[in-house]
């Protein structure tokens, strides 16, 4: 299995510490030690990407070094630590997967495991490498090309139809997923995903695997809003945890649309800090 | 205007040294400060590809001084520089451009300028930025997979109808091009475009731009196979200089079909040593 992580912001901000967690748990406090990769989305309209990717470990890569030391400023994150299941550890099968499409950049990145996969009529979009989570992607392009014969001029109404159709995925196996086109991030939760929302006032956070805490007072101004998606919880704050099948929908740093019901049941008890 | 480097080799090198040299003309040694961008094929076949972009000029970006330290060891290499002139500063106007056709990941670079670029038919393959640059790449494609209605077998044939389509782009305007699937590199040249193979006996190069030198015969083995092609020459080897609308077609560091007649009077006498 591999990890997932989104951040959605209505500013661009820095996710250096964010990825930091995530780099840990990329072959050190966790398993996902087979290649890793991040975008982010540059500009207004999250039209440009800056991606780096690693076959080593996410904790020690050297590429994975630098990008922790720089701001990188971004309103759309997508990264991935990758444990291998299916497709060797190789660049072409390193997350996130890219495509173009109605002139705007597809990024990609997928948890879990599917079965018969290779039957996914992908159309004109061919994987490069041997995974199923490509050939998964390749697919829900393909089916979002052939359903909307002219691109739709509402990317909510789209992401909610990527939604359905990776309820499909989910069928076939374990399919958590995160999509961006560079403005919007739908995450969709098979077994494992969760996000909190950051709005002010701000205050400390304390991040998980021992990475330390961050004040988010002094690095957000009072109108910012960031959202974070990730696997598990990389910080003390509440994080809600998205069910089987449930899918949330951010947009300039807000959740704008999600088919759970977010019941206190859903959020997490994940640590030091509940009232943040 | 900008510059452009690609690097083809039977056996995956480190390509640092001739990137250290280019890095120095994006807005040091050269006036192309407005970007640069840089691919790096990995594996056998050249499926997977390590890409690195900034929108900082070359000479002084955190990302190159990065990409300089490291080996990257790669068969195929295609980078560039830019001096924009069409389209803004911006991540999505940074070359090289990628797309995947047909399960290849194609990555193409251009130096020069087009007029009417805004009527090239580029069908299912949409620009991301706003550059001439990207809709001529976009174009290309669109005549690839219009032309082969199944994916040729034959990638030497495909460069070659590739070369036949940026000789009508060079009625445009400017068009000196660099493209790759990974395997094959196709360079096109409409004013400016060199290169030289390198083979053994290897001896020490001279680099322009105060670069320094480099003792091949330290790095190579006996069987290495290399080819260099470049806006202009970086070292001070016997370099071959294409004239208006030839183009040569490099597979495993070596030139395999040159339209050029590659008479003396095109080797360019540049530097130090003729005899390497």
């Amino acid at each position: 299995m591999c990890e997932l992580l989104g951040v959605s912001a209505n500013v661009a901000i820095s996710s250096r510490k964010v990825f930091s967690v995530l780099a840990e748990r990329g072959g050190n406090s966790g398993p996902h030690k087979d290649g890793w990769g991040v975008t982010f989305y540059e500009g207004e309209q999250g039209r440009g990407c800056r991606t780096f990717k690693d076959t080593d470990p996410c904790c020690c890569s050297k590429t994975s070094e630098f990008v922790k030391q720089q701001p990188f400023p971004s309103q759309l994150v997508l990264a991935h630590i990758r444990d291998a299941n299916r497709g060797s550890v190789s660049m072409e099968n390193t997350h996130p997967f890219t495509r173009e499409l109605w002139g705007r950049c597809w990024n990609y990145a997928h948890n879990g495991q599917l079965d018969a996969f290779e039957q996914l009529d992908t159309g004109d979009h061919h994987p490069l490498g041997q995974t199923d989570s490509e050939q998964a992607f390749c697919w829900l392009l393909n089916q979002m090309k052939t359903t909307f014969v002219t691109p739709p001029s509402d990317t909510l109404e789209l992401m909610e139809f990527v939604a359905t159709k990776a309820a499909y995925l989910s069928t076939l196996g374990v399919f958590n997923m995160l999509l961006s086109d560079g403005e919007y991030l739908l995450a969709f939760c098979a077994t494992k995903l969760s996000w909190v929302t950051r709005t002010a006032p701000f205050a400390s956070v304390e991040f998980t695997d021992g990475v330390g805490s961050q004040n988010l007072a002094a690095e957000y101004q009072e109108q910012d809003v960031i959202s974070l998606v990730a696997t598990q919880p990389l910080t003390d704050e509440p994080w809600c945890q998205l069910q089987q099948n449930d899918y949330a929908i951010f947009h300039r740093g807000r959740c704008i649309r999600c088919s759970a019901q977010n019941s206190p049941a859903h959020h997490l008890q994940s640590g030091i800090k509940q009232d943040v």
